[in-house]
């Protein structure tokens, strides 16, 4: 078994900021070690009070938008004008060994020497459930440090950015000028996650198209039913190369989290993220006991068969699936 | 207890396409009597291998867009061109006695008296997930008894037009002209599940501003990523009223319908959604169980409050109602 500090030492580490313990912290929380689980649960446990208080930011485009480049810059941005800044990521792809934007710290070289930035490299080894469950106990973990924006950048594939969207205040769409073939890539339903949108690499040849883009996406959002937040999702521009549109995009996200604070959104959708998260949890959880039921599994295979030829209806085929798993279980 | 049929009877008469038989066999499937519920599953496995031939479509809106006139208006059409119609409606708020649209067949007098065409009124006295299973047993006997285009009417409330999409090959929406204000009404995401979307009532002083609404709905779907069947998500203008644009919107459907037959999609759609539709049996069922145990039930208020004031950490609190189910059950 690896070298743990004591309870106290971390839970203290923490509320101190110290650096180390945070980075040893998150690892006891990513091990799958039933010892690192229990201390894992009693050091979040005991820093609970102390979370909370960060902003927290969900950052989401197709791979090319310039994800990376952008947080390096709109975080180093934050770190000027006194902000304290944790960069985390959700992304699945990292397992495959493809390597992950955050797994290769030099792509954010500026913002990772930054003293007012800690940025934590995703996890790998975890299925996806997983890697959101750690995402979000490190979001807490860097919050009780004392870090006040959390930026999680997910890499928008598959169900990642509906689970960043779960445990963030706002969430920012980034997205290229040329509306058409790179929306390709981008899942249905994304657009009408986003709090906002920013038009990335709005630089050299491309301004004038970058400010077409806006116009055109600010024009179809106006046929988008008006967010529960209150608030009117925004379009603008920035160029993370030369670091333009930071300020802008920062101040619209304060002028987000005021609105949102004053007319009880803010507050309403972190309870809501709070439940959710235990709900999906629970849910999770039967799940895997039900098809991880070894009858089940020797049963399941030719009933889904059955069932997706259209041979067996799919009630009574789960009612089957229903009476083995409550009878065995 | 009422009077039924001998199983063999019901079988006969729904594959002769007697509708009185038909409409006695769904009274039988819509009943909770366990008796009833038996006979359901053996009339349904007897007659499942002559379902599944017909088109399904699925039908929503914003109320006030005209859907049950437009239904009565496509649904004549569909009968002159020598189609059998089946009329059916999710309808969640039947239950609220606010007058299902359906209820009132008076609103489809025509179609209601036409030989070729089946109306049956939603389902009543049934939570919404109860909706849905009779909606989808009703589907399958209409399909045994011959008719071969199925309208399901949703209201678009709540989760009533997802569930509608999960047993329907092609989706359509009814909008009005007028881009903006009445879009307040329709749920998030609810355009990007669209096949096709068709603007009523253009008629009248309306026509020019319909046209005009068209334009605006196919630039705006310019932008969303192109649907899995293969198909662009068309837009065109009708009048239900005037009985214009239905031979338009069944061409529509045609063309998609070929598409999909010829490019895979249709099957695996249908493939799709019957394994869908067994998994989320399941994991309802699953659900109401835990959420039913009385044990759960007396811990979750407490807990739930914990959680959503962030007090207690979500995984912890799902850990511990875990453990109380997997003892007790």
């Amino acid at each position: 078994m690896r070298q743990r500090l004591s309870i106290e030492d971390y839970i203290a580490g923490i509320r101190a900021g110290d650096r180390i313990v945070l980075s040893q912290a998150i690892t006891v929380t990513e091990s799958r070690l039933p010892a690192d689980k229990e201390l894992a649960s009693a050091i979040l446990k005991a820093v609970l009070a102390q979370s909370g208080n960060a902003f927290r930011i969900g950052i989401t485009g197709v791979p090319g938008v310039g994800k990376s480049t952008f947080i390096e810059s709109f975080g180093t941005y934050l770190t000027s004008i006194g902000k304290r800044v944790a960069v985390l990521a959700v992304d699945p792809s990292s397992q495959k060994s493809r390597g992950s934007i955050l797994g290769d710290k030099t792509a954010m070289e500026k913002l990772s020497h930054n003293p007012k930035a800690y940025i934590r490299p995703s996890a790998t080894g975890l299925f996806l459930g997983g890697i959101a469950k750690s995402t979000r106990e490190i979001m807490l973990l860097c919050e009780a440090a004392g870090y006040d924006v959390i930026l999680i950048e997910t890499v928008g594939v598959g169900q990642s950015e509906t689970l960043v969207k779960g445990i963030t205040d706002f969430f920012l769409l980034l997205m290229l000028a040329g509306a058409g073939d790179e929306l390709q890539g981008i899942k249905k339903g994304i657009m009408e996650m986003a709090d906002a949108i920013a038009v990335n690499k709005a630089d050299g040849d491309n301004v004038q198209a970058a400010a077409m883009a806006v116009s055109t996406y600010q024009s179809a959002l106006h046929l988008f039913p008006k967010s529960e937040s209150g608030c009117a999702t925004e379009v603008l521009s920035c160029s993370a190369l030369e670091e333009k549109g930071m300020e802008q995009i920062w101040n619209l996200i304060q002028a987000f989290e005021k609105t949102t604070k004053e007319n009880g959104y803010f507050d309403q959708n972190r309870q809501k993220q709070n439940l959710n998260w235990m709900h999906d949890r629970i849910r999770q959880s039967l799940e895997d006991r039900f098809y991880g039921n070894p009858e089940i599994v020797m049963k399941l295979k030719s009933l889904e068969r059955d069932v997706r030829d259209g041979k067996e209806l799919p009630d009574l085929a789960a009612e089957d699936l229903l009476r083995i798993f409550i009878q065995k279980n």
